[in-house]
């Protein structure tokens, strides 16, 4: 195991530990939330007993092969805790990029639903301004998705439709487009959030502002907690 | 033909005469964009030549078969003009609700490519308050419709989801589905088009604020022209 995903088992390890019996969790997607199934699965065997609503089909897919429950919104519209990753994380306010993974409607109604957020990183992913390191991935319509890139450079960002590993345009669980829209270094990103989703074209933003209230961050020193200043 | 019927083919007729020759025009959806689409056909047998995009596989078919030539956003960002009927029509703003049909994102995106957009309808879509006799419609996730749903309701909303005609939930082109929100009577519907975009989960809702720069509205009299005020 290479230093970098022990670092992602020590945090997965560390948020699966805030999961409750009786609780309903938002399970993330991507390289660290993955160590957060796998726990959680830990967990299950020992006798915790939650479920789950998942962000995607690939977590879905890894809970239910541990042996998590997993419900809908059709039974349960509240969630107690979400657990999710990020790609960048601002210091001091804990807005996150996300998305980067292709996820990022499904993470954001997750995490919208949420009681409670806990993102959870190593430490590269920590920023002072978001943008600096990642675009912010952006789901459209499939339709008139040129019109609304356009309309996506009059905020000021460099504009790439995602394609996929055949060079095809990506498509998102919810059959959208991602437009990955990098911006130098976000000065406001609750206002460029709010700008985003009013271009008509847009879903949303891999922008979550106001959502995170725990990071779990791991390091060379292990495991540190950080809360919004 | 009904009387209704007439009026609809006398404003399609009137909102066809607007298009010239070298326009890219977008195509609108509904019983009215019909006879635009109708009328139109009958304008390219006596050699008009433009392009459309059109809000719906409905009026790209009907369009295509009159030899209407079609194209996509791939090739043409801009619309010059677009056409396109609503279900209510606020008196001095123009503003609009739209959507009943069910195309309702496809016909915002349209409309926001466009530089003009004109709105064709009969006398008895003309209303003092948006929200008088119809529900907003609003696209939404499939996934946690039922949490978006609760925020919407938050707004003042009664919610009811779509259906088909077999009972099934509603699936629109974008693989979408839409909820009918019905409001009171909306006092500031700029304000509450804000408010619906900015819940996680809405793609669009059916409010159009500040788009129609034209109506054309049949009645006993014939056809009458309103600008905003």
């Amino acid at each position: 195991m290479s230093d970098a995903d022990d670092l992602k088992r020590q945090v997965g390890e560390a948020a699966a530990a805030l999961v409750e019996n009786g609780m309903v969790v938002g399970i993330g997607t991507g390289s660290t939330a993955n160590h957060v199934i796998d726990s959680l699965g830990e967990r299950v065997r020992q006798g915790l007993d939650f479920v789950g609503i998942p962000t995607s089909r690939r977590s879905e897919e890894r809970a239910r092969a541990l042996g998590i429950r997993i419900v809908g919104f059709d039974t349960h519209d509240r969630i107690d805790l979400t657990i999710d990753g990020a790609d960048e994380i601002a210091r001091g306010t804990l807005h996150l990029v996300k998305g980067l993974g292709g996820a990022l409607l499904r993470e954001k109604i997750v995490a919208a639903a949420s009681r409670r957020m806990v993102v959870i990183a190593d430490d590269s992913k920590l920023v002072d301004h978001l943008g600096s390191h990642v675009p912010v991935p952006v789901e459209v319509s499939g339709f008139g998705w040129e019109s609304t890139a356009r309309q996506l450079g009059g905020l000021g960002a460099r504009v790439t439709p995602r394609q996929d590993r055949n060079g095809s345009l990506f498509v998102t669980d919810g059959g959208n487009m991602i437009l990955d829209c990098a911006f130098a270094p976000i000065a406001d990103p609750a206002r460029l959030e709010a700008e985003i989703a009013a271009i008509v074209g847009v879903f949303e933003s891999g922008l979550f502002v106001g959502r995170a209230a725990l990071a779990l961050v791991a390091g060379r020193d292990g495991v540190v907690r950080i809360e919004p200043e």
